[in-house]
């Protein structure tokens, strides 16, 4: 049996990798996808594919329009959702998918630090497992496979 | 034709009664639900119910437990979800909530300020309508009986 | 039992009109809805809401926003769907509705002339009924409720 | 990951070799599929099969039939639909086939020239993405890849 | 709480006059709906509505077209679904209404004389009650409301 | 706004009165549902129905046919479902329908003593709320009017 | 792509052997299911498993458990399904099947004499192409991959 | 056609390495899956991933997260589920799982002694197929291949 994580949350450091080298350590059978994670390539791909908009707001909305297309493919294709929220950033398209995913039925993890437990308490009430940080996601995943 | 709608979204500022009012002013034959909108009420229903929690995680996961039940039974019955977005707060919830109702196919209105159209512009683009302010959110409702 | 019919179609005469006296005349209990029919107002409702946008494509898109929001409010309170083609215009959003009300299971009639039997023939084949004019819709209603 | 994509629209030119060749030299994990592009054999399938019917109306019935049996086994498969329209044809299979897909939560790319924005804003408004060429289709394939 | 019952089955005999009767003379809360039970108008409807067709073949089908649009809509505003199988006739549409509905996750009731009991076990056996008579049946929706 | 509620449970003592009768009390827009309370007539409608059954297993088999129809229309009309547990009996029937409402996506709140955390604690864990007493029951119910 | 039939319909004669070897003759890519063909142990399986029945209606019902179980798990695998219809028998399982897979979206495909056209109009009209002989049903399924 | 089994019910005897052997023996093509079947691990799970929570009743919230996030995407894979019940233990999760599996359309056979046929009545009502052991299970499974 081998399940396809999709991995939502902030692109800004380098915690899918982080996440996916532990999976590989401990030989979990997952594939791992997720939001397109050059931030500039993601900002861009409106006017990278349809040329340059008349103002930022076009902009914005050209490339959420190709990012929603991806995110779409790949999550159709997940098992299961992992959701990071750190202390950074808006994260509303980490709340959307997760939300999404929930709403869908897929399995949702989150990982946060306890400092955010409250403004996620709702969300995380409904997501199936929170969890404060990589590793501790890890031992939840590799937990399904024993 | 009544229909009812949801109004997600921060319960900091009176938003919900001007919304409501205009719609009032309008005839608009509409009636509004929303979440828990006395803050303290809403973080302590957990304790309120069950009695002193063991430490503030419980407390808010009891209070959640409460409040999600809420929103589902409402959201449940609403024919049009409505979602503010303002400069504060973390506003999980409100994209939670308006990422539950596109996944419901509910039809969802954003209102948001000019200055949130980056980060939420994944969100707006799979809303069918974002708007800057209440205002204009009654503009749209009216259009829905024109 | 009253039920409710969407009019998909064309928005360049007065059809809707002309079935609506119809069934009132036949004492159908039916509520009909359907998309704006002022033309000039579907047209400029995105700019009419938000402002003066910067080309016509973003005003397009701003009144596709608003004109979706409606239809989809009133397609989901529709328990009939009734999609009328005619020989002018490209009605890409009539048989938009009409297959999106065949996916949602709702039942589905077209109103087409004979000329037009060939390149309608797969949405035909999908919908519940295909007849040619409003008197012989009528009577498929009438059928309903005998 | 290999990905299924259904090509909906005419079948009066080449479009679906060009970019499916595009999609091969970029070495995209994609596999097609479409409606029959023989447009004679599409048309007389239902004779073909059942012998000669009464009349071109009965003719067209049963050629639907097995179209309409055709494309929902092959879009069943699909990951992806690209619709793509142009200057001529009523092309209302196109729009159906697209509306079908959003309905069913398929992620759905619309290709068209910039002469059809205004008749196909509602249907491009519910899409995910709209582009003007087989090109920047490709592009946006790409970017899910990436 | 007022409950809608749809009364599939042959169109023979007065079964479901007999039935209606006795539900008002228990008071249940309940509304009756059904197919056309005037044979020869169910025969003929497409042709009373499109006139002659070329063959009986077309007349057939256009009068299921009409037939199946009907029992679309009265099934859908259906809680309940009581189907009677007797003796003679083919009865496919029968269990093709008792499918459907078990497929919706209507609850299904299924009259039958005891020598059925063989052909029918399938069925039954997917229905969630089978009993052999109307009498008993009223029992089952007495038991309802007790 | 009024909702329907289920009262899913054993029906050995009359808690649904005491939930009823406080829930009026309090002035809540509930209508109350739920199993057949008294529990010989819930053993016999097989063979009140049908005649004497050949073993108990048949009877048994004859009696849960009615019971399940009778529980599916019921909770097929309910906005939320309180499902209490007791010491006492086996209570399968009260995890089944809590699972399948929550399977449903309505909003299941549980009632159990804290003995039956630990043996309770996944399905607890899937519905929206549990506490402990019908009193706590009530404070949640009149939370959501609030 | 290959696709698996589910092949619906009375199991006295050899039809499923015929098509299957036709399918294979054109190298389609298909894998053929279906119901139990022995009927003696259609007949028996529930005695087979479970003991000598109190009587010929248990029996019955044990047997309709097992054979429903099968069709279950076998029709969820199935991509298209065929239903034969014949002179004999009551053939209310194939008519069950044949809505079944229809209200799940399958596609179906009818085979039957043109002497029963008229009994089984409503279903054909909601099956996606009725043919009357084998032979047809395979040119059919042939134009699925040509 | 390869399956694959989800194992509902006690973890406190050796059932599933029974049942896993005799599926081997007959050669059926079937995978099984199920709960963490290490009771003591399963009671942990939360805490050996959080830490040391403040209560058992917060240990336990903890592990059922992590225990039906497991369960969640081990079903999600299931194309059949057995659940076993036996005398002992309250077996709750049991009758969640296999409420929850006939609510997702997914064919279940439940095995349990005779002695529980009153207290299984309606649950077995619903299930597919009751058996008594775990050879008349393996009996089953054998006919879906026959």
């Amino acid at each position: 049996m081998k399940l396809t994580v999709y991995l939502a949350g902030q692109i800004h450091d380098d915690w899918r990798d982080t996440l996916t080298q532990k999976a590989k350590q401990h030989n979990l059978p997952l594939t791992f996808v997720g939001p397109q994670t050059n931030h500039e390539q993601s900002d861009n791909i409106g006017e990278d594919v349809l040329g340059e908009q008349p103002d930022h707001i076009t902009k914005d909305d050209a490339a959420s329009d190709i990012n929603n297309f991806r995110t779409q493919i790949l999550m159709e294709q997940a098992d299961i959702v992992i959701a990071l929220f750190g202390e950074n950033y808006k994260q509303w398209n980490t709340a959307m998918d997760a939300s999404l995913a929930i709403a869908k039925n897929k399995p949702v993890m989150i990982i946060r630090p306890t400092t955010l437990v409250h403004p996620l308490k709702e969300l995380s009430n409904k997501a199936n497992v929170t969890v404060e940080n990589v590793d501790q996601a890890i031992d939840v995943l590799q937990y399904v496979f024993l």
